[in-house]
């Protein structure tokens, strides 16, 4: 016998320490990616205080030129009239796979999104709206919040791209 | 010393057996993502077997105005006349970003998804559908089979928008 | 006591083996899923040096009629007049769900991709390109690589449809 119990019981410990370290890792991911998948659903189906709660109480949503400061911003936005015309005679904001970069209690998501409406004249659906999205989270009591939004079109204006760029560096 | 070798090893037990529950929990995640990452992947290449068994026999794909009951009637939809039209002129099944629940031995996945054909006349493709999907799903000895698939066009009518509330209560 | 504490600390080592070893697993999907979350990002960005690390150095991007041989080659056509002309009036490289297989030290990934481009005489976006791809992955020293991707285009043609009949084959 080369080890003694209570080596193999220190090593043990230390292996799980960083087994739970990684899962927890994972489970980030998984918690953001969900976060991300929820927005659709609940702005096309006009559920506005469930849109409002993504976010932290003070957290922005600038999708230009508009810019909603905060969870009333968030629920006006979703309960306003351009809003609920656009859900009523149908469409689909859809979300592209999010590129997840997590430190710490600090976590930041880079996807497209587009917006996607109904044209009965077209016997179909068009694309209105096709941007860029960097997405700021904080760890909460309440799990991962929303501090920050940006949403840029891609339509060959900077911003767009150079959100894009922002994602990839840490790549680097 | 204050702890004995007795209370670590309880200890390490209750912990790495807590590790193991997340990591089931992680894993299921990303099986149920699999397979909804399957399905363009399995109709758009006319795969009728595979797609068939995605679902359980008796499984029940629900795509207004058409209910498909069991695997014979989903291989049946595969070979027949007008999904192989589509296939074969240019089509894509793509799938939006899956929102999983997971309660136990059942799961609930909601996304977006959308029916891409091609558009020589356009130079391109089009958009035919966009609609809201709910997956139920059961753990089988075969992994995750889906028990009851709904889809609804998001055109403006009540119950695509219904089933994307019911995937964003969960998140209350 | 039933259980000798040798026994019960042989026992915790193969379920922590075990556990690590799923854990890899489901990490190396998230690894190869923010790869794939990567690509957009980067090349509509026109970051042709994180375009081109995606690869290994001899890797190759063969996107019919067009095959990119190496790092150079791919670097090429992210600084190339036609690709820059596209990003400058509004391009956005959308990447459906990876549908991801690993063995090993290889992995393949196989995925729906499109082309959406600003069309401001629509007053949107229309789509250019809707295609598969299946991507080659070999892990290195520096992380998962992409040794091969091809893209078909879902135009009716064979290649598109048989790329994604090899991805579910996997399921049966």
């Amino acid at each position: 016998m080369t080890d003694s119990q209570p080596d193999r019981l220190a090593l043990l410990e230390a292996r799980l320490e960083q087994a739970e370290r990684r899962l927890a890792a994972a489970e980030d991911q998984i918690a953001l990616w969900r976060i991300v998948a929820s927005y659709g659903p609940a702005v096309d189906s006009g559920s506005a205080e469930i849109t409002a709660q993504l976010w932290t109480e003070e957290g922005v949503y600038d999708t230009y030129p508009v810019v909603l400061n905060g969870r009333d911003a968030l629920r006006g936005m979703v309960n306003g009239e351009r809003h609920q015309s656009l859900i009523h005679s149908g469409a689909a904001h859809l979300m592209g796979l999010p590129h997840i970069v997590v430190d710490g209690d600090r976590a930041v998501v880079t996807n497209y999104s587009q917006l996607v409406l109904s044209a009965p004249d077209q016997n179909g659906y068009r694309i209105w709206r096709t941007g860029s999205n960097r997405w700021e989270f904080t760890r909460t009591d309440e799990g991962w919040k929303v501090t920050h939004r940006w949403n840029r079109q891609l339509d060959g204006t900077d911003e767009g791209r150079d959100l894009l760029a922002r994602a990839v560096e840490s790549e680097a």
